[in-house]
């Protein structure tokens, strides 16, 4: 019988599918036992499975790309590291070869051993790593089961679950899933994210669908609208062709604008820069015509190793980036980090209750001299290859941006008087996405030569939400009239002072937040390479001048639900 | 040979003693046997010192009062967690009775035992738990070879050190310690605030403390200079002699201040309303003529227990603090706890990896209805007996003050259906310690009947600094451009509004600080009880009208050097 649920948009796109549909997970595994002969074939199949988790697990994590790579990449690293652990599975193959247990209850014989000690140890962390290692063993657990035939299993069905966690969505696509839907989520979520640089269509907050759908269940689901019809009509069908041709033509000019200039409806010239942190992500850059790298991160050199990468390594990196560019502008920002990944650096952190309001970015920078100084030399090396700016992450205070212009001049000296050749003057800028910076930016100003509002990190700071942490729901937000404030102060306060002024957090790459951004006055974005086909059309859509004389109106919006209607009401402009 | 250091100021007060050097701990025990029949000694001496820790911990608890009662609270629950461990322990008492090791050697080797087990598990966690076990360890090593006498063995000394936890100062002044003087440390740290609370004298970042002052040396510590004299002369002695006299008539005219009115030299009247958390708060609140409450903390009657406080428990204590202050205003501030002390509650909490910036104060509350019902209940049925108005901790959008102001509303209507006499009217408050609530206040200030500056909240998130991490030095601090401009507008728009607002963060109870706030044009201080007549003193020798002329000057400050000098240029107005 044909059914129609409703939920949020999370990412678009239209897909046809029989439902998989997968409950919260539960580890139920009776007692079973094997014959003595079957003990080795056992063990490997064991082994086989480990093994094929591994496996994915790696492909997963070279497959990531772009901003979230890191985020996902920790829950990897962390399952990764049990998988390895002897801990964890050595007592596995004793279960097996003595007991003669099925490695599927010794798995779970194993877990609740485990799950014993931590009990015992009183402590909410020990109890969440609990989670983690249930995670993994059940991964293994499933894949023991899997049959071969299985890795295409899910290939052109429709994964229907209560949540999904940004990790799987790669490998769910992989697999050949080519939509998702959920009971629980949000549109703001981390996976939401993910799933629309996949292209993967998601629907997320579909109330009664773990009751409504079953298995093999026919579903059409619409990204776009949130619909999802259950054993669709063929009326049904119709409109999803329809739709279908739809995405297509969307793609299809989508593509068409990758050599057109970023011009809104009105003429206005608004540059799109790219955010990057791979070869890959500045190829597509070009390819794209970006404007150039509006933020470069260099985490990734500093991350998945036990040392620090040293001059050398870094200079070959960030040489390679603005070649990569070939003379367009390319901006590197330097060390972004904090206790919460120094793990897996060379950097020995003391852990921090908070590490988002704890010693990172420029701070770290500046208590660790060596750093910097490493960092600073090669990026000017790198400036004699072409045009390079330096971004400071994290700036507080005035002083910081004095102490970094005053050591890069240091540093430029020396490696002038060593022989180098570096670029006569570098552009040093500072990011505001510490609330005090922007609030106090008048007072310093002066001293940089440009800015970057990192709205990530500035959203969270001012409405005190960490962006991911699911308990505060959608607290999280742009929307908030002292976000538009802030936002609206620094980009004014920037062109009076003809300071160039970007915004690089994932906001600027959301086209449906782009009206309002041209509204504060922005005219530069940095966004993710993915997203800057549908940014650039919705930008030639717009009309800047209208739009900028409503921002008083959206100035006096009050809370969410009058900013909403505000961005509703410019549709179309 | 008499020297002269000089340090920090962090407490002031001056002592004369010897010194007792302490250098940073390291445990270094030999093996060491003894004769079978002394094993049962042994034992009982290790258990002695055992319990002696434990009663310590337990006596420097309940002597605890005041705003760092909780944080520093949380170390010794920890360390007395560790003590009743049985992983901890259990091999102590085996190894004096079979291998006959001295109770010291016995701690040494079960000590280096849990630290390979902790080795192997890879995890910062771990070997930051590791540090807490070797501090406990170490206390139960020193209990152990502490003769009975040296009960009293730091009596009348000044402990010499490289830096001190807040936790050692409570215990060192009950030790009799006349004054800590440290290499390292800040006047802004946990430990000073604590320090000043105690009257200890305190100084710290003294440049070659530990080269330069041996064991047994007879020192002078100025806490008011900040000057340190090793083997004092006749001179420094009359110095001494007069500082103490100095002291003396100090704390005699603070006293006199009990019953004197809170005027500025002018005449201005200001007031100043007391912070609570206990019976005792409110008690001395009321003698020194605290014009009533201005923040009630409820968090104490939710920590410590693992179930949640009903209606009637609440109900009782939010009446007495309103019985207490005898019809003078009583502002009671729902729970503002977070995930960070879930573990101490009845509430089951989820890990945050930030938990400052999650799910906490009024958004915790809003998430479990039935805890914001009960608590209101409490609070509306206390109403009934004196003035009482209700704050609300971490509101960060109009919609939170409109819901809880909608329950509100609601509870008080079942009450009086119920047959309860409560107010007619209750006010209610939001505390701004949001960054986005102090932005944005023009937005909702018409919902608020009052507001309260947060400002140890707030200015960690305006500053992404957390107020507890050591390892960011004196990123954390008032003196910043955009902590002042925040605090400006706030006053300025409640004034304009007629709104009252008062700041009752630990700034509004550092008389340093009081010029400052009167300049930046607030009226009403909520302060811990013990400090209140400094900053009333403070007050009576202020210029009002002079701060405020000088407003303009400090808001063009740029950065904490600017900022401290015209705390300067305002000394004696």
């Amino acid at each position: 019988m044909r059914q129609e649920l409703s939920g949020l948009t999370a990412s678009r796109g239209s897909a046809l599918g029989r439902a998989r549909v997968r409950l919260p997970h539960v580890l139920a595994v009776v007692e079973e036992r094997i014959a003595m002969e079957a003990v080795d074939a056992e063990l490997e199949r064991l082994h086989d499975a480990i093994d094929r988790i591994r496996r994915e697990m790696r492909a997963m994590r070279e497959r990531l790309q772009g901003a979230l790579a890191h985020e996902i990449g920790e829950f990897l690293d962390l399952h990764a590291l049990l998988l390895d652990d002897p801990d964890l599975l050595s007592g596995l193959d004793e279960l097996i070869r003595s007991s003669h247990y099925s490695a599927g209850y010794a798995l779970r014989l194993q877990r609740d051993r485990i799950a014993a000690v931590f009990e015992t140890m009183d402590d909410d962390y020990f109890r969440s790593r609990m989670d983690d290692i249930d995670q993994v063993i059940g991964r293994v657990h499933a894949a023991l089961h899997r049959r071969d035939t299985d890795a295409q299993g899910l290939a052109g069905e429709i994964l229907v679950t209560d949540n999904i966690a940004p990790a799987e969505l790669a490998q769910l696509q992989e697999q050949g899933v080519v939509a998702v839907v959920t009971s629980a989520g949000s549109a703001l979520s981390h996976s939401a994210i993910l799933a629309r640089s996949l292209h993967l269509p998601l629907v997320v907050g579909v109330t009664n669908l773990l009751q409504t759908v079953a298995d093999g269940d026919v579903l059409i689901v619409d990204g776009g609208t949130g619909k999802v019809v259950v054993e669709p009509n063929p009326a049904d069908l119709r409109t999803h062709r329809s739709q279908l041709r739809g995405y297509a033509r969307e793609l299809r000019e989508l593509n068409r604008l990758r050599r057109e200039p970023n011009l809104s409806r009105d003429g206005t010239a608004i540059q799109l820069y790219a955010n990057a942190e791979s070869r890959e992500d500045v190829a597509e850059a070009h390819a794209l015509g970006a404007t150039g790298i509006g933020l470069y991160r260099t985490e990734f050199l500093f991350l998945q190793r036990n040392e620090l990468p040293d001059e050398e390594e870094q200079f070959h990196a960030y040489r390679d980036v603005v070649l990569g560019m070939s003379g367009r502008p390319v901006t590197i920002r330097t060390l972004d980090l904090g206790a919460d990944k120094a793990d897996r650096t060379g950097l020995a952190l003391q852990d921090e209750p908070n590490p988002a309001l704890g010693l990172r970015g420029i701070r770290l920078s500046l208590a660790r001299p060596n750093l910097l100084e490493n960092q600073l030399r090669a990026l000017l090396r790198a400036s004699g290859y072409g045009p390079l700016q330096i971004l400071l992450p994290m700036v507080t205070r005035r002083e910081e941006l004095r102490q970094a212009r005053h050591e890069l001049a240091r540093i430029a000296r020396d490696l002038r008087s060593e022989g180098h050749e570096i670029a006569d003057r570098i552009a040093l800028g500072a990011m505001i996405e510490v609330p005090a910076a922007a609030i106090s930016l008048s007072g310093f100003i002066g001293e940089a030569d440009f800015l970057s509002i990192g709205t990530n990190d500035l959203i969270q700071y001012l409405l005190a939400a960490d962006r991911n942490n699911d308990a505060l729901g959608d607290l999280y937000t742009l929307l908030h009239p002292a976000v538009l404030r802030v936002l609206r102060d620094a980009i004014r306060l920037a062109k009076a002072r003809r300071v160039p002024i970007s915004i690089c957090g994932e906001i600027a790459g959301d086209a449906a937040f782009a009206p309002l951004l041209l509204a504060l006055g922005l005219e530069q974005f940095s966004l993710h390479p993915t997203t800057l086909l549908e940014v650039r059309r919705t930008i030639r859509h717009c009309d800047v001048p209208y739009l900028r004389s409503q921002a008083p109106a959206l100035m006096r919006a009050r809370d969410r639900g009058e900013i909403e209607r505000w961005l509703e009401k410019q549709r179309g402009h």
